[in-house]
């Protein structure tokens, strides 16, 4: 029922369509075609309500604890995008009626959602439908919508109900208290909604503005005010070949808005300040609102990624397109206090929160496209050491321990205590990753890391790596385990990656990522040592780094890290899962939905079997690669090739994280036609036919993979300290790649074919870069031809 | 849409049909043929889901205040309605498909609801759909369910999710934390919940019982668990004449049951007793559970109320019916520390509070015909004296000023703030009658005398009674305004019962009741000075009564009482009312929906208009006249002829306490058309073409005026003081009225004709009663012929 391949000309591959309207499926495109500009996000609801919509809008970093028993999570905003049409004073639905030519798409380019349709009502009348909206890149707090409604036939009344309803909550839990409703000048309303516990004020305001023919008129619709609801109602009498045209704008704004998030706030001024922009945007028009927002993609975003794939199936384009399109809509660019949501503003799952899916599936897009933008997430993480110094106090540690699930800086751990059924004992499954997926320290550390080699911003690392790599290192030092029988240090009872298996032993990856942790401080240490002791001195001070920097350097090399077995070079993900019992996986694999191995076994039976959820041994082998363990015989090219064969039959893909790991690796391992399926399978994780899997929001961390598959994987880019190596292996069904990142303060172009790499680099500087073992530098820009054997395998 | 015609059979007049299935007007069926026990109400809505519909239910007591600046209500609980069907993969629903033999039943005679038709499926299967529903008055505890599922035509697949949903609210307030959900053995589903604020545990419990072909079926169903939610998922292959029956039964019990709300309760222990019940009624099943419930109908309420009209229009009988079936599923006649709620236990109008709507218009329905019931609903005010002291000691009087709204007993006024919308100002209209409206604390004293008369239970005016009447009279003697000028105590800034004027000085009715709750309380005193000096001086010292007579006798004769103007006989309804300019009303009569007169002013110009929203002097003319003013010549015949010409052109019957009033007080002044026609206005404000006027809940209070105006106005069943007076005036369509009341422990029945009127009377007692104006006595039966002038005015 989706369609990719509209619009055959300057707009091909830029539109996402719903060829035919799908009532049981309405999740896919609220979520899919969800509007977003970092700060707020709308889901794609229907103007007319239907009985399996989700009617969702989210304001970043709005976080509030509804009940003392719940976490806290982004509260669901008061309504704007729901209108109650009648005709002929029917109900009018699309379930309803006859349907005739219908098209919903969303256009990337210009982040404008339509919908339009010709409908004949059960009495025979006929009308002809166009919905437009847009959430304004241009003014974050702005909203669009447009209705056109041409009569075709017989005289219709035509009457709808419009207005702002809070109403709205999430799965029956409600965060605001009732406020304050008005309306204005019969024409402009107002609703204020309080957060119950984080005291967030929220002012909507919305207005209409109606055409008929293309002459606005005057019209004084009724007024209406319920609980939680205001609203109008208007009705008209519409003959042949009449157009009515309704623009419906909306100003949000909230007292959590750093313009105001400051001890001058005053609700009153945000009431007053927020209806003069909505007065001032109704003067402008839905029109001239739209062109400045549109100009502001192209500039802030497609001008900037330009991403080009060429492909025989133009689709890979369009899936590109639409990961740099979602990563925009879902990351609050605007604030540093903010971080990106495991869904994005796209839905309620995950509630908001931040998970280890921003540093390692989405920040490496920002750190090589948009540093600026990876900077500000990263000063969130800066932010967010209060909230892990509290966890790692609250659970006997040193340091700081990230929280497994961040909301806003100060919270600390917010993991939702309990999830699904169990259907051994019928009871809720305790959810532990908030208690023992400890991995996310280090994911944090990597992140700086990363983010350091690539842009080279020292004031950063001075400002705010320095510390957050320094704590997380204590964390870990403090977290180790002495086995006194093998002399070793062990991490015992966490959950790695693979959250199939909890409470395991030495999970390979996360005693991998602390020792990187601590490797990673101990360098930063001795070199602050030499090229800054004055900063060394205030952070010695702030974190007692003198006993931390010798407990690190008598730990260290004592972690245990798995190596691969002699016999197969098997890394073993934790100390039992190569023992454990193998069963007929097949059931699970490709289904229709996640988890169905829940519908057979708990959790308990789950960790005894040889099962993944998702990559774990595999997502270490792709991410340590690319450190000063590169050159370790550990994770060369035969112990990537063993343990993709060993644990891909065994990994469900259960998380949207795994499949652009395996990718990457399949790629990593020579294995193209893999790569390219798992590329293809990721893509479908939301674009794909199966139609209820974004119900509760966009995989935020799988369209930054799409990104990630296609940079890192066939274009082969990857960071080994702070060397750029580019290795490309394009797919056989793709002719060329381009696109460009930011290197170190300089914008560097790749253009690759199968048999060519070029390389552009603008700044002025030499740009060294290492392909097919051979190191290369450039000035301007360089050609390098690609031998067929140097594709394969790296 | 509307049918009652239907059963020409034992069952004519019973039955309530919906001949048609009307998505646009669900309110309606829901809302008057809801179910209930009075320990908890069930809105009939449909399994499956419409846009517009309400889902409710309501535990009687249960309230909570959902946020601090909210007022407390009923909160709306989890449901275990809905079932969400599909037949071949396809959602099911009465808007799609094609419905042959549609009927939809609420049988008020065995109190069950059944749902009925054949449904063609888009793709052209057929299926005979039968939905059976009660909740049983025998076990209070308890709701049963059967859908049954005939495949006609050929295989179909067939699945269905049922359970627990707990995502439901009080329009946008969710007054529950999220509790425990678990399924016991794969069956038995159980969800917990508590209000926020005071901490009311409610267990639901729910399971399925599924037969094929009449055969019990094993059947393992996939379990599910959501954010408060708990549900199965069924999936059945149904061959043709393949029949499917599911029975789903549920048990409610909350930790304010009065059984277990004591020092010793355990949520555990209620969570295993609820469970263990339930298990009990799914051996027992939906056939056997019915039963009872039926038999306890018969039992409890048709053999004792038995109330027969013979009307040309076999509607009216149905209508007494559907009054008495109301009353009975609305009143919590199993615990006193409970009351009726303006909108029974049928929608979220009015929050599930107590109004004078219980005293006026309901209580006489149980003082005369259930006097046990109305004894516990007098308690419950007894106990709300806590709040109304709490109230008087706020506002800086004494005594007891009942609250407007009446909640939980010691909460005192919970009559929430803020209202619709002021269409001048465009903000919230305030709502005074929590401040302002205080007839109520005389209307109670007025229910105590009533009930004292009636019953003559001098225990009850002895633990309950004279306090209440007591503390009432010391309110209004501290509320009094001593007016210097004429030498008066005033009673000024009030609302009387026409709600349409606020701010009032000296409205009658509030001026005449507080007098007369004083001069009853002066009769008490005296009476116990006389017969039980003990008792009073107890009260002496609990009431400060001592000084509380001398201030009564002190002030009661110079109340200001306003009296009929020389010229016309009108008494002025407030200071103003009279001089107030008159505008054409036409407009707002009869409309389709109430308070249409605020589209085109606001609070504050209707205020300056003569209009009225209900009786208000007219119900003074008939309340007090059964009183010891009774001989008053303020009150006679004439006065309310011209009151009644004057008043009703003025009065909207913008609340539905009003047409039963002025139904009787046409029968009074001898307009038989007219007490008709009101009456049958009346009965249409539930039952009637008007599809949205149910939407909030069923009227309480008409439903008691269906059976105050069958006897108070057509029978003419008066009390002056002790003494009975029948003065039956039947409509023309009439040919008889039979009933009984129970009179001072004796069961008296009427059988009244338009020529006669038989009393017959049980208990062995003489009974005296006044007609025409002749004394009677009865032993055991008397026949007495009417005049057809005596009939015309009384």
């Amino acid at each position: 029922m989706m369609d990719y391949t509209q619009g055959k000309n300057k707009l091909e591959n830029w539109i996402v369509s719903e060829m035919e309207f799908s009532p049981d499926s309405l999740g896919k495109c609220e979520a899919i075609m969800s509007l977003g500009n970092g700060y707020m996000g709308l889901r794609s609801i229907t103007e007319e309500p239907y009985i399996n919509e989700t009617r969702n809008m989210f304001v970043s970093g709005t976080f509030n604890k509804a009940f003392e028993n719940e976490a806290t999570e982004l509260p669901n905003l008061a309504d704007i995008t729901r209108m109650d049409i009648r005709v002929d004073g029917e109900r009018f639905s699309l379930e309803l009626g006859k349907i005739n030519s219908y098209m919903r798409q969303l256009n990337l380019k210009t982040a404008e959602l339509t919908r339009s349709f010709d409908w004949v009502s059960p009495l025979g009348k006929e009308l002809r439908f166009v919905f437009k909206r847009f959430v304004s890149l241009h003014d974050l707090h702005l909203i669009g919508m447009k209705m056109e409604v041409e009569c075709l036939t017989a005289p219709v009344e035509f009457s709808f109900e419009s207005g702002i309803d809070a109403q709205r909550d999430n799965s029956g839990s409600q965060h605001f208290l009732e406020g304050d409703r008005r309306i204005f000048d019969r024409q402009f309303i107002q609703l204020v909604q309080t957060t119950n516990e984080s005291e967030i004020d929220v002012v909507i305001n919305t207005a209409h503005k109606i055409t008929v023919n293309g002459q606005p008129i005057e019209y004084e619709p009724k007024m209406k005010m319920n609980r939680r609801k205001v609203w109008q109602s208007y009705e008209f009498k519409l003959q042949p070949n009449d157009k009515l045209e309704v623009e419906k704008l909306t100003t949000l704004y909230t007292s959590r808005d750093k313009e105001v998030d400051n001890g001058s706030y005053s609700l009153a001024e945000l009431r007053e300040q927020s209806l003069q922009a909505l007065k001032k945007s109704v003067k402008e028009g839905y029109d001239l609102l739209f062109n400045a927002h549109q100009k502001e993609w192209d500039e802030k975003v497609w001008n900037v990624y330009n991403f080009e794939i060429g492909s025989e199936d133009g689709f890979d384009q369009l899936a590109m397109r639409f990961s740099l399109y979602h990563l925009t809509c879902m990351t609050p660019a605007h604030d540093d206090r903010m971080g990106i949501a495991a869904k994005g503003l796209s839905g309620e799952g995950y509630k908001g929160h931040s998970f280890w899916d921003t540093e390692l599936f989405i920040l490496p897009f920002f750190i090589y496209s948009n540093p600026e933008i990876a900077r500000s997430l990263l000063i969130y993480r800066y932010r967010g050491l209060v909230g892990a110094r509290k966890k790692a106090m609250e659970n006997g540690y040193e340091g700081a321990m990230y929280p497994w699930e961040m909301a806003w800086p100060s919270d600390g751990e917010v993991t939702p205590e309990w999830g699904d059924i169990d259907i051994v004992t019928g009871t809720q499954t305790k959810i532990w990753p908030g208690f023992i997926e400890q991995h996310i320290s280090a994911d944090i550390a990597f992140a700086v890391y990363q983010y350091d080699n690539v842009t080279n911003d020292p004031e950063f690392l001075k400002d705010y790596g320095y510390e957050i790599v320094f704590d997380t290192a204590r964390f870990w030092a403090s977290r180790l385990e002495w086995n006194d029988e093998k002399k070793e240090y062990h991490i015992n009872g966490v959950i790695g990656p693979d959250e199939y298996k909890e409470h395991i032993d030495n999970n390979a990856f996360t005693n991998y990522m602390a020792y990187f942790n601590m490797k990673l401080a101990i360098r930063y240490y001795e070199k602050l040592e030499k090229e800054n002791p004055e900063l060394l001195e205030k952070l010695k001070g702030l974190l007692q780094l003198e006993r931390a920097f010798a407990d690190w350097n008598l730990k260290v090399e004592a972690i245990y890290l798995p190596a691969p077995r002699k016999e197969d070079l098997v890394i073993a993900q934790d100390d039992t899962y190569l023992h454990l019992k193998e069963i007929d996986l097949s059931k699970y694999k490709n289904q229709d939905r996640v988890r169905t191995i829940y519908d057979d076994y708990n959790s308990e039976q789950i960790n005894a079997i040889q099962v993944s959820k998702q990559a774990d041994t595999l997502i270490l082998l792709y991410l340590l690669e690319q450190t000063f363990l590169h050159d370790d015989p550990r994770i060369a090219g035969n112990v990537k090739r063993a343990n993709f064969r060993y644990y891909e039959p065994k990994t469900l893909h259960d998380s949207s994280l795994s499949l652009t790991t395996h990718a990457i690796v399949a790629s990593d391992i020579g294995d193209r036609d893999l790569a390219y399926s798992l590329f293809k399978k990721s893509t479908e994780i939301d674009l794909g036919p199966k139609m209820n899997t974004s119900d509760m929001g966009i995989h935020a961390a799988s369209i930054g993979g799409i990104w990630k598959t296609a940079v890192f994987g066939f274009a082969g880019i990857r960071l080994a300290d702070r060397t750029l190596k580019v290795n490309p292996a394009l797919p056989d069904h793709w002719t060329h790649l381009k696109f460009a990142i930011q290197w170190q303060g300089q914008t560097v172009t790749f253009s690759i074919t199968p048999s060519n790499l070029s390389v552009t680099v603008s700044g002025g500087k030499t740009l060294a870069f290492e392909n097919g073992g051979n190191l290369y530098t450039c000035e301007e820009s360089i050609d390098i031809p690609i031998a067929a054997a140097s594709s394969a395998s790296h």
